[in-house]
């Protein structure tokens, strides 16, 4: 198994594994019990918590969520904007914040798209032009999970609270947290949302960073936990490794990074550009991988290098099995290279030679398929 | 250590860990993916869907979600209801439900409260009182968190449904489903939450039953998973852990509830009256029981047994580390009783041996404390 469709879901690292194994079958009490052991559990996950700040270099307050999915919701549902006004988010967002867009706009506020080139990024002048001092709410995603372009996210919140001081700005960074250098005091953010499972921890587990000062309301409501911001009894052993998994992923980011950029490198230099047409051009998250075959299906590929144990992806999986719906990308495509979308994410856990096999598997099958077309 | 706070949470079953840990480190992949591994894996899926509704007797369908309160949200703030017509809850529900009644009330509903009896029980011919044809939704948990009573849901829902056929009504059976039997058609309830980590899955991982006919917003919107009522990723590890730890449960139902039956008894049966006051009387599950103390106080009995390696609880954990908070249930009790009560919630894993070393500890505590007042 060649697994090369890391911006779906990544293999929980085995360390991140044992660490919930215990926390469920040893220390597998409630934190909010109030004795010895449960109160000593408490202030681990307070650890823990502070220490994922630290490593994100925020100024404020980790609360842990279920999902990507809970705390862009949260994002976007529960701060606080004037009724009917001026919402931005992008052309590009994943469907966790695109969808409520959608719902936003039907209860009646105004939300706007910022428009984004042709490998998914915003376009900063006419973001700019979007912003007007009605605007409540700013949600741009850090890495694009289909493309792994990379907003400028720093350039976007400065120009924002340039025109609207008091405006909330948030940033899915379920692509970037533990995968790009992420300084979240320097950017600026007011929310940042990050996951587990795209970073080896176990899935239902993920965070969302509340800048200090900035005030939410809580999406889920009972017992009070997370700061009273997220009720339910905490998911211990996802939160313990949620944080070994960031602290893995960030300890070792520039060894990291090199080796991906080194895979990457690796794919981009062998495409025939005859064949292929790379989408993830300008800056961009190692990790991710865009590439338009001439002519070929992207679905029909992405079977095709099935029976070399490959798996890759066709874009956002999350979006269900639905494949080159988006308008945005598509825009700005030859009508041959429109259908042919394939996305090849990694992960550290890729070495060379499972590139190697992709690269020749996928040339063997792009000539076999093209001979029928 | 001797647990007996397993109405709070629960040590994971060896076995349903290491069916968490399997599809965390093997099969690893995201169910929404479109190659054969993911198809798998979302066939999977579906078949503990179903596995868990045969398992409950239902006729619908089962959402995963995160947690209890999860379920709970989204019964309460999910379902069509006329604005401003009347909802029902009981007097003595869990945070995760009482808390979106305050909620609904705030937002122009007419909540109204079921009155409950001594034992936390909703008390039958109030409750029909409360209902009228305006009612939209009607939430009464199934077994009471704190003192384990058994709410009749199969009368109080046709109780309801004749006077308003149309009504939904909810029921909260995360301290019911795998500890007593649930035949959820026969209660003929529209939606039923329950929770992984009470019957020994890991935390974070929870349900809700839909039965069929019966429509329902989604909470958290994206990526359209879970026939598109709870986008996210899908909690693989979670998922088959529940399944299995559901059914071991349910496989065992008679043997479990004669061993924690039994060891319900030698408790009550050892109660001295003068000092001890029993709250769980009537029907109770009897994994949950509820002692009132005379003149010591609940919260330094907790603390007490802890130097016996003893937990104990004294109410909902869920509900923060405060106590005796219980209006209800305290309404009834006389003066010196009020703040002594203390909550021992039994598990499969407990042993005759556990039960003789509380009861011994509680009396040998009891009799040095009540020196001091």
């Amino acid at each position: 198994m060649i697994f090369l469709d890391n911006a779906s879901t990544t293999r929980t690292d085995d360390e991140c594994a044992a660490i919930a194994l215990k926390y469920m079958t040893e220390n597998y009490f409630n934190p909010s019990a109030p004795y010895h052991v449960s109160v000593e559990l408490s202030n681990e996950i307070n650890r823990s918590r502070e220490n994922i700040l630290r490593l994100l270099k925020g100024e404020g307050k980790i609360i842990f969520t279920a999902s990507g999915t809970e705390s862009d919701n949260t994002a976007l549902f529960c701060t606080k904007k004037k009724h009917g006004s001026r919402i931005v988010i992008s052309d590009a967002e994943h469907p966790a914040v695109r969808k409520c867009g959608e719902n936003l706009t039907s209860l009646g506020y105004d939300v706007v798209y910022a428009p984004v080139d042709e490998a998914g990024r915003v376009k900063t002048e006419e973001f700019r032009k979007l912003i007007n001092e009605e605007t409540s709410l700013i949600s741009i995603m850090h890495v694009n999970n289909e493309t792994g372009a990379i907003n400028d996210i720093k350039t976007l919140v400065s120009m924002a609270k340039k025109i609207n001081p008091s405006v909330i700005f948030h940033s899915d960074g379920v692509q970037a947290a533990g995968k790009i250098k992420v300084n979240l005091k320097d950017l600026n953010v007011d929310l940042y949302s990050f996951s587990g499972h795209k970073i080896h921890s176990p899935k239902g587990i993920a965070g969302l960073y509340i800048k200090k000062g900035v005030n939410i309301k809580p999406y889920l409501i009972g017992g009070g936990q997370e700061f009273s911001l997220r009720s339910s009894t905490e998911n211990v052993p996802g939160i313990m490794a949620i944080e070994h998994a960031l602290s893995k992923q960030i300890t070792a980011m520039d060894f990291n990074l090199s080796k991906v950029s080194d895979l990457r490198n690796k794919i981009i230099n062998n495409l025939d550009n005859e064949k292929y047409k790379l989408i993830s051009t300008g800056e961009c998250s190692p990790y991710i991988i865009m590439i338009a075959l001439k002519k070929v299906r992207g679905e029909v590929m992405l079977h095709s290098l099935e029976k070399y144990g490959i798996c890759i992806g066709t874009g956002s999986a999350c979006s269900s099995k639905k494949i080159d719906k988006k308008a945005s990308f598509g825009a700005y495509l030859p009508e041959e290279y429109k259908r042919g979308l394939i996305r090849v994410s990694l992960s550290r856990f890729n070495e060379e030679n499972d590139i190697e096999c992709f690269i020749n598997s996928l040339n063997l099958e792009y000539n076999t398929l093209i001979k029928y077309i």
